[in-house]
């Protein structure tokens, strides 16, 4: 074995042995560490700010693009936001243990199913440091292990905040190694420990879609993926006007760069010609360009016409592709179809439609009346995440605290037995 | 592409279409296709005899063994059973559009977990015709689309089996394609379609464990797994002996073959002395083995005693493992170490115990006074099952009819908007 091969070894073990303790572990001593992380993030301001000055030197020196270099970037306002995840994550309810279901079977078996830590999580992530926190933290509340391993640009930050972790973790009790944060850069790393199942019950990767890919390829563990997404609005022939050009506007306008951002309209041809125009008009006003079908660019004057492939785009830009539908059942496969799972929403008053969208479309929310940009954990009330995800199984959607966990039954029996 | 590849990928594409159907379908259509299942079994007895027969030849020609032989033999009764197995299902609540979960916002957003079908199953398994049947019932009534590859021992009888599920598709309604059963033998084709995840949402092998790793190590989609059970029972110091007794012979005893059968025995040496000899006597009465620990074979005179690889087996035969621990710890430790994390029970009369052991087994299941074997889906009122998964991701213990759904959010406001 090699020396790498030994220190991630070493580190999955520790990890499990951890996650072991975990299960015992309450609430109170969780919240515990979360208080006293937020604590000395702001106290150690200094030592973070140092670490986080080499980070920036060497991005700058480097050549990352200056929006790169501010997204690594630590102040007191960032350390304070950080600090405040921390609390809000530490004032969201503990999750495990508590009964998910019960029942008392006819012959008095008592069958409860109580949920559990997942166990040890492996985080991969790229170079926002405030995601180091994020994420120990929503894995500690859940009851897991956690083994954090972070982008390069960030790494003096990501060790120093990990330092923190640590020291935190020793202080108030928490198993030594329920947070472990990796100090090498080598990307072998990575592989290492997706090749270790026996020690990792999932992996998540957080950042683009490069490193999702290969984060998927590589496991051999379950992953949690959070893709981007290609968020549909459709706007259906019993929509209300004002509500049609507020919702669009917002899940499109309110910020270009997210998973929940509009990324395609679709309008039913009934309204399309006196509604096209005027949410053209909106949209245009706010700087986006639509690319439409043949049918829109013969509504609007001056419209680009879409490719094929517009209709799949995710954009993450001030573009928007445009359809017209001549049914709802139309709008539906049209969606179906281009979608990538994430986001899709109904403008309609009609509830028969409403109906109909909501039970036919498969994305992870289907929204009625209401922005995509609402698809987040925050808003849906379920606490911080750590993303979206667009799979099916086992996490869906907002990927929360709740979702970092499983199940087991626990059954009372009085000498019940199997006739 | 090879005629094969064709053939399959036509196959995953036509479910993928019947699936996106199958999320409009009404539960009494489903309940009417598991009734007309039910019917057509008993009606079409003849034909399913002549095709069973042909298996049976072919099977006696190849000398499959006699236990085999008659796993794979149709008769009255078991097409009875078969069809009841239907009725069962069709009597178990709809889960499709339940809301699993609802909050209203502050802001008056009102946001539903609502539990969906998970798209396209890929069934495969060996040689019992009746999994057919159960399969496609199970896969049906959570509103999926199912691709069935059975065994090629079976395959005449599978093929009849797939042309009732079919007939009874065509006269109810059912979309065409929500179940079509494999009629190739080639072993080529299971790795076609564990290559489509594009198509498939999850594989679930059911059979041997080679059949497991198999298809776990090919598929390119989530797996749920159920491999067999090291399942333990631990007499605590603080167990009442008639219980003890009785919970540990039919853990051991009542069927010896099943994945929920006890292998492993750990006895607390408070009470060692007293109780085991008593224990050992009762499972010799009963033709079990017993190999165990040096303490334990110093404590009964004959005993054999246990390699360290005893631990770790899966015996499926009239032999346990034996070990003495001097704790509930230790026991924790002990059985945490070797068990596969599929059932563990405890006796104890103590809460503390009960309470402590309950929390710190990592098993899908952790039985209080009561026997291994009742970790079942009928057992635990969930219905009829697939199998037992000792995965923690998505799906653990029983694996029914809710366990093969996912969820979206049904998000519905009044124009809201993100700030």
């Amino acid at each position: 074995m090699t020396e790498l091969t030994n220190y991630c070894l070493k580190i999955a073990q520790q990890a499990k042995k951890a996650s072991a303790e975990m299960a015992a572990v309450t609430g109170e001593m969780k919240n515990a560490w979360l208080a006293e992380c937020a604590r000395m993030l702001l106290e150690r301001k200094q030592e973070l700010m140092a670490a986080n000055a080499k980070d920036l030197a060497a991005a700058e020196q480097s050549g990352l693009a200056p929006a790169m270099v501010d997204r690594l970037r630590l102040s007191e306002k960032t350390l304070k936001e950080m600090a405040q995840a921390l609390a809000e994550i530490a004032a969201f309810p503990d999750p495990i243990g508590t009964i998910m279901e019960s029942t008392i079977r006819p012959n008095g078996l008592d069958v409860r199913k109580v949920r559990v830590p997942m166990g040890v999580v492996f985080f991969i992530y790229e170079s926002r440091p405030n995601v180091t926190t994020d994420a120990a933290a929503i894995c500690v509340k859940s009851g897991n292990a956690v083994i954090l391993r972070g982008g390069k640009e960030a790494i003096h930050s990501n060790v120093a905040l990990g330092q923190i972790l640590s020291d935190a973790a020793a202080k108030v009790g928490l198993p030594r190694n329920a947070v472990q944060l990796l100090d090498t850069t080598d990307r072998g790393a990575v592989d290492e420990f997706l090749h270790l199942p026996e020690y990792i019950n999932v992996a998540i990767p957080r950042g683009g879609e490069s490193l999702i890919k290969r984060v998927t390829s590589e496991a051999r563990m379950p992953v949690i993926k959070h893709f981007a997404g290609n968020c549909h609005v459709y706007i259906d022939q019993a929509a209300d006007y004002a509500t049609a050009e507020s919702v669009l506007v917002n899940s499109k306008c309110q910020r270009l760069g997210t998973c929940n951002t509009a990324e395609s309209l679709v309008v039913h041809s009934e309204i399309a010609p006196s509604f096209l125009p005027r949410l053209a008009q909106a949209l245009q006003a706010r700087g986006v360009e639509i690319r439409g079908c043949t049918k829109s660019c013969s509504l609007v004057p001056g419209m680009l016409p879409a490719t094929d492939e517009d209709f799949y785009r995710e954009y993450l830009a001030a573009i928007i592709s445009c359809k017209i539908v001549d049914s709802l059942e139309e709008a539906i496969a049209e969606i179906n179809e281009h979608s990538s799972g994430h986001t899709e929403a109904i403008v309609t008053k009609d509830i028969q439609a409403a109906r109909q969208f909501t039970t036919c479309i498969d994305s992870s929310a289907v929204m009625v009346n209401a922005s995509t940009r609402l698809n987040d954990g925050g808003q849906f009330g379920l606490g911080a995440e750590i993303g979206i995800s667009t799979d099916k199984f086992h996490a869906r959607g907002p990927c929360g605290i709740n979702e970092l966990t499983s199940y087991k039954y626990v059954v009372f029996g009085n000498g019940h037995i199997r006739g």
